[in-house]
Order: C-alpha cells, then structure tokens, then sequence
C-alpha cells in the first residue's frame, strides 16, 4: 500500500523533566510525533530503525492510526535513547543524554511501495539519511520538505546543504536558521536559504509562532496562546507532521495552502505541549484540532 | 486648546550605538516617542520635564506636527540623558548611562486645558508621577493606559500597582509582566494584570509581536517582519503612542478597535526601528503608515 507521505527521522525513548513532570522511557523521535501527527489527515509511511527492545505494541498502535511501518527496520541493538529537561521557561530543552544506539550506523532502505509517494517529510535525521532516501525517491515527481538542527548544522553543514537544494521546503527554527547561515536577521537568513532552491522557508519560533517565506511573499502567525505549557518535547516536529500533512491531505502546494497547512500545524503543536510527551497528540481528534483552529481564527482576525 | 490624547512620559536626551551606527544626545524619551507617533493620528498633549539645555527648535517642532506642548515644563538643571547600546541580535538595550537630572523630582502639573481629554497614555516614567497625573485627570471619564519597565517594578511595585488599578489598559513587555506577577507563563501573568482591573493587558514582545488580552479575548498579532533592523530604541513607545492615538481618533474603545489600533502601532513601530532613534518616525506619513498596515493583512491572512 502506498503513503500519501513518506516520513524519515529518528524514533526514539525518550526519558523528559520539566518543572511539571517527568517520564522515563517514552516513545518519542521526530518521525514518531510527525507520524503520529500527520495520520490526523494523511496516511504517513515511516522510514526509521529501531532496536530489538522496541515493543510491538508501539507499532501495532502506530499502524492503528493508519501509519504504515513497512519502512521501519528493526536492527539489532537498542533504541535511540534521549534524555532532557527544561526550566520554567520552557524555551530550551537542555540535553541530559544521547545514546544514538541502532541510529548511529542506520541506512535508509524505503520500500519499493514508498516510493512514488508524492510527498516526503525529511524529518530531524543524520543529513546523509536525508540524502539517501531523496536518492531512492522519484524526487523530481514530489514535494519534499526537511528539517534539521544544531548539531548537524555543526558537524554536517555540507551534507545539510546538498540536502537543502533538493528540496521544496525547509523548516528551521530561528536559532538553527541564524547558525544556518550566520546571519542574525530572520527575513535576511531566510532569503539566503530560498537562494540555495527552495521555494518555501518556514521558521518556527515555538511560543511566538512561525513565518513562511517565499519569493514574493512573507506569512506570520502567533502560536496558539496557551496558559498550560507542560512539555515542549516534540512540539516543532507535530507542527511539521501536521504541516505536511494537510498539504499530501489537500495535494495543494500553493504558497496560500502552506499558510492554512501552517495553522493547522500549529494548532496540533499546540495540543501537544499541554502534556507530557505524546500523551496529548494521541488523544486528539481532527474535530478537536478543527475547533483550534477556528480559535486561531478569532485570535488574529482584525477588520 | 485641549488634546485628544495627554501623553506623559519622560523627554530625554538619547544617545545611542548600535552595530549598524551610532548617535550622540539626540532627541529622544518615551513621551516624546509616543506623541510623535500619536500625532500621525490625533492631537497629543505631552505632561513631561526637560532641562534649560533643551533647544527651542525640540519643542518648536513637536508643536509644527501638532502636538500641544504647553504641558512641558523648562526646569532648571539638564535634561534626562540616557545612553545605550544594542548587540547583533538586537532584543534587549544594554543601559550604559542613565541621568535622571530634571526627571528625578519632576512633580507633573497637568494644564487645565488638558484635564478634561477622554484619553491618556501615561508612558514610562515614575509611577509616582503617573498616580499624579491620574489624580488630575477626570480619570473616571477617561479612557487611560499606562506602561512602566523593570526598574519600577523592582524599585515601586506598590505605587505602581496603585497605578494599575486606576486604568483601562496596560502595557507591558512579556519579561516585564513575568517579572511583575513572578509567572513565566504569558497568559496566565495577562490574567493576573487584568484582575487588578483593566480591561485590557497589551503584551509587547518586541521582533515577536504583541498581545492583547481581555476578559474573554485573545488577539495576537507577529511583528511586521523587518529585514534591516538598526535600532530598536524607542519601537515600544511608538508602538504604544500610535495605538492610543488610533483608539482617541476613532474614540472607540471596543475590543476589535484596540485590534485594529495595535495594527497601526505595529505598522508604526516598524518604521521608527529601521534607523538610528526616531530618524525615520518622523519622516513616515499617515500614507506610509496605511500602507504596511495593509501589508500586515497580506502577511497575516489566512483562508
């Protein structure tokens, strides 16, 4: 069976502290919460590895919500593990520990039945599996987005870069996008990035929203106003997830379609920062995410 | 004559370095900021202190774009000087010189001609100072705003408070109010300003927006996004000034106006941080102002 959207990026344990809880051992990763998120409109296919250790009801839960698994190898060894916590603020996730475990030597293989998929989001990965699985798909023939971080903008910039210019659209964050590209100004760093070929930049700025450049145009959105903040864990890349999501849902990659993509993206991102992990992205509705969204309506309409 | 809008604050000497330029002693203070910006709508009328140092041809002019100066006072001593500098990433001032002169035992004598005016903006200055003015004011039959800053949090946080409870909106930016209420989270430190008894609490989050809270409202709006950033001195009383001067020129003061009113504070502000001080503020004309007001809705739309 073949996705709507091919999804690549790490699955993971994640064991979380915040000033208002903890978990131990979580499932969590970037491919899990943009999965999990994008099955709220789309059929994702995941493309990931995880160890032996991984429970089978992780996945059975995953194919549950529509989420096709095909593409998930299970390697010998454990789990990626990642340990963090945040401060009161909530702003940054200070890392604890990274046991990159059955990730650290992972080769894409994406299944044959993935491969015409006419979307791909390539989640927070190595840039080498990035670039692997844009190699193994007809890439010409999709929109494809990716996101990265820090780390690899240290230690694979290159790489990175041969990844950003076979894309359609990148998601940074404003901190990643400024070390990006050495640039402090935001409109600046996003320019230059859409000078290396892609046709959208979204720049998300956790609780002060997102914007979406192109090249003749510029979105800005708040972040849903939320008066609860429990756990920031995963919240950009359930914003991607759903992102992505509604735009394989809607097969429309207008510039105007990416702004209404967005704020569907950020209402579930919103739901899933009122708790832990991912106990609150799992338990929502379309309907739930629908009625968020009316609200972003009303917190940013003027006449 | 009376003013649509009496705007107090402080009138100062700024001088400013940032990494695009550097100004020595130019006109500057939150009164002035606001009224300049006010005056691109309304007719402000400016309670403030300066020294004799401070050239006729300031006030000449303030009075020349229409503002109403009679309740300057010339004191003798120097007017309040203030120097700062801002790094590349441009989110806070670092204060290299504060002298108070004039300022610090300024006792404000509100103009008869001014105590009947339907709206004030009592801007940043001592919230002694701002409790007096109230008590000469028809505070009852006004519709007032007021914003402050660290330093009077710490130093009068009673005076202010008692300051707060008198008006109908408040300004604050988002380390101001955490800092007031001690609650990191936006909304809820929103909620505690607004059991004080305003109506409305304005959070300025500089580069990210603002705010607008109300007993069941929310409206956030992003920042326009500006791609050449040189110095933010002054961007929140212009802000706040253009805001109050919209809501006295339409003399309405419903929720949706206050939405509209920050849009053309947003719009006003951008252009005062495009140059060094107030260069630009008081170049810009009601049709620029128009203008990115109506680029505020192209950016901010959504279907």
């Amino acid at each position: 069976m073949a996705p709507d959207l091919v999804i690549v990026g790490s699955m993971a344990f994640d064991s979380i502290k915040t000033p208002f809880g903890k978990v131990e051992k979580t499932l969590g990763g970037a491919a899990t919460y943009a999965s999990i998120a994008a099955s709220l409109f789309a059929k994702p296919g995941v493309v990931s590895v995880v160890g032996k250790d991984f429970p089978e009801e992780h996945l059975e839960f995953m194919r549950n919500r529509g989420i096709l698994t095909d593409g998930i190898e299970i390697a010998d060894g454990k789990t990626f593990h990642w340990a963090g916590a945040y401060e009161y603020d909530m702003n940054e996730a200070h890392t604890l520990k990274t046991d990159l475990n059955v990730l650290e030597n992972f080769s894409p293989n994406v299944p044959e039945s993935f491969r015409d998929a006419k979307f791909v989001f390539l989640g927070n990965t190595d840039p080498r599996v990035q670039l692997s699985v844009i190699e193994q798909m007809d890439i010409e023939n999709c929109f494809a987005a990716l996101d990265t971080m820090n780390l690899w903008i240290r230690i694979s910039k290159d790489t990175l870069t041969a990844a950003i210019k076979k894309v359609n659209a990148v998601f940074m964050n404003d901190a990643e996008i400024r070390m990006y590209t050495g640039t402090p100004n935001i409109v600046k760093a996003a320019k230059e990035v859409l000078k290396l070929g892609p046709e959208f930049v979204i720049v998300k700025k956790g609780e002060h929203g997102s914007l979406l450049f192109s090249e003749d145009d510029v979105f800005a959105t708040p972040a849903y106003p939320l008066e609860n903040v429990v756990d920031p864990t995963g919240a950009g890349d359930s914003f991607e997830g759903s992102t992505m999501g509604w735009i394989a849902k809607t097969n429309d990659t207008r510039e105007s379609n990416l702004r209404k993509a967005m704020i569907f993206g950020t209402a579930v991102a919103s739901f899933n920062a009122e708790q832990l992990g991912m106990s609150k992205l799992i338990e929502i509705t379309r309907e739930d995410v629908d009625e968020r969204v009316e609200l972003m309506r009303r917190i940013t309409r003027f006449d």
